[in-house]
């Protein structure tokens, strides 16, 4: 079981969704925590707190359901309705080989983080993650970019007391952001920052991600925020194509399937965009559930 | 926690509102089994069963909900609106002391039967049962008097198949009906019977219910269709208003709260409606739940 965790319009949704196409969904589910909302859009406007508060969700039935799940049963799964804003009728959800579960608080309680093999915390830098937002509900969730930008500034303050502090349960932390030391164009895809803590058995990248092996990725030995020794890895966003597929052929030989070419989903952003930060990220989160179900 | 089990329109609704009310919301929660019902009445058309077959039903997450509440967690439970015949949002349903579960398949399977501290199977004679189908289904749920006859033929093999094979599994059975050696006029309230069976410690009746100490119940020792002994409780429906208050005043003051009157709710069919017989049923039941609870 993988928890996807971030604050809204993260990246959650795309980061999963190349992970189940690449496992199919004979053998991979995904869960959303938005589900677990216990009111509708027009419920909550007056009440005193947004969905990223644990008490505007079934915080101990998305615990329940986990550990259900976790220990091979079928759940009665609640379903939220993004696009009108209502919770409609439950679904069944039978447990599979893999169970991606993505959300704002998957990691808020303990008996919901001792449910997963690996944690995944996404962590853009703010304008970013805000411009993702706005883009995302306005097209997607009718709203409008005034009401995106006052859900922004009425969650803020909910967003850092209980979404941020769960990055500190995460195994890994992914950081897409421009790198602020070069000056590169504007429409230069993101680059990505990955933090490997050592509280799960983390891939040993130092054999292929060898000093010069190539310019996309670069391995490093670093500190965390409380001191810790972690890997770091750079995924450049300004390298070119050539190489970029280099490097990414070079990751799945190492960490995927050596005998199958990387599945096509992987880096998928949208139908016509592709990311090889993105795509090198979930094959080192592939890597995590392949490995940890051999 | 009790089980109020039997087919369509048996009674299970009416029974179960009054124990509900005796008890007080605070300390009683009842579930409707119906509400695990796996496909609305439109997606129910095309299939080759009717929703007394356990696979139009979520059985495995009935029987794990029941496990749920029965080791005191709560559940979000599926709702299944009769009124427009679809599945709707679910509901959060807290624990509370005393939980009724009434349905058509609660003691299906072994697994749900063993949540139970007693259970309750109601078998009218079929014509009765019919009679209050009609009725029920043509005023609340929409159906035309046709559609609720044509409902019966489809579900009969159905019901001899998966609903009354339950009736063996019952602590108690109920049988609601007019007394065949009589020939009492046609508006004559029903008279019950009760098979009250050994599995569970049955109230011990024959100081209260001594020979001639009234006419409206009758303790008979008799022997169920298995041949094991078990007490019948006959509960005439014939008797005058005084010798009914008379008696279910004294089944009252042995088996209730001597230090408070009955609860008015007991015995109501309708509001303007009232039955002695089950009111006697329901107090039975109710000595159950609060000595099971003691």
């Amino acid at each position: 079981m993988l928890a996807v965790v971030g604050d809204s319009a993260a990246g959650k949704t795309t980061i999963t969704a190349g992970l189940v196409e690449a496992l199919g969904p004979d053998r991979c589910v995904s869960i959303s925590a938005d589900d677990y909302h216990r009111f509708d859009r027009a419920e909550r406007r007056g009440k005193p707190f947004t969905p990223l508060h644990p008490d505007c969700n079934y915080i101990d039935i998305l615990e329940q359901h986990l550990q259900l799940l976790a220990t091979g049963h079928p759940i009665l799964k609640p379903v939220y309705d993004h696009s009108i804003g209502r919770r409609v009728r439950p679904e069944l959800v039978e447990p599979k080989d893999f169970i991606i579960v993505h959300g704002l608080l998957p990691l808020h309680s303990k008996l919901a983080r001792a449910c997963f093999d690996v944690t995944v915390f996404l962590d853009p830098p703010e304008e970013i993650r805000r411009a993702w937002k706005i883009n995302r509900d306005t097209v997607t969730r009718g709203y409008t970019t005034d009401q995106v930008m006052a859900e922004i500034v009425a969650s803020e303050a909910e967003s850092a007391k209980y979404v941020r502090p769960q990055r500190a349960h995460a195994d890994i932390v992914v950081r897409f952001a421009p790198i602020a030391t070069r000056n590169d164009p504007p429409d230069t895809p993101l680059s990505a920052e990955l933090i490997l803590r050592p509280t799960i058995r983390q891939p040993d990248l130092t054999e292929v991600l060898q000093p010069d092996v190539t310019r996309t990725i670069h391995l490093r030995l670093a500190r965390d925020t409380d001191g810790r020794p972690v890997d770091s890895v750079h995924i450049h966003g300004y390298t070119t194509a050539e190489e970029n597929a280099a490097a990414e052929k070079m990751l799945w030989e190492a960490l995927g399937d050596p005998r199958t070419a990387a599945p096509k989903c992987l880096g998928l952003i949208s139908p016509n965009q592709r990311s090889t930060p993105l795509a090198i990220t979930q094959i080192i989160l592939l890597h995590h559930l392949l490995h940890g179900a051999r």
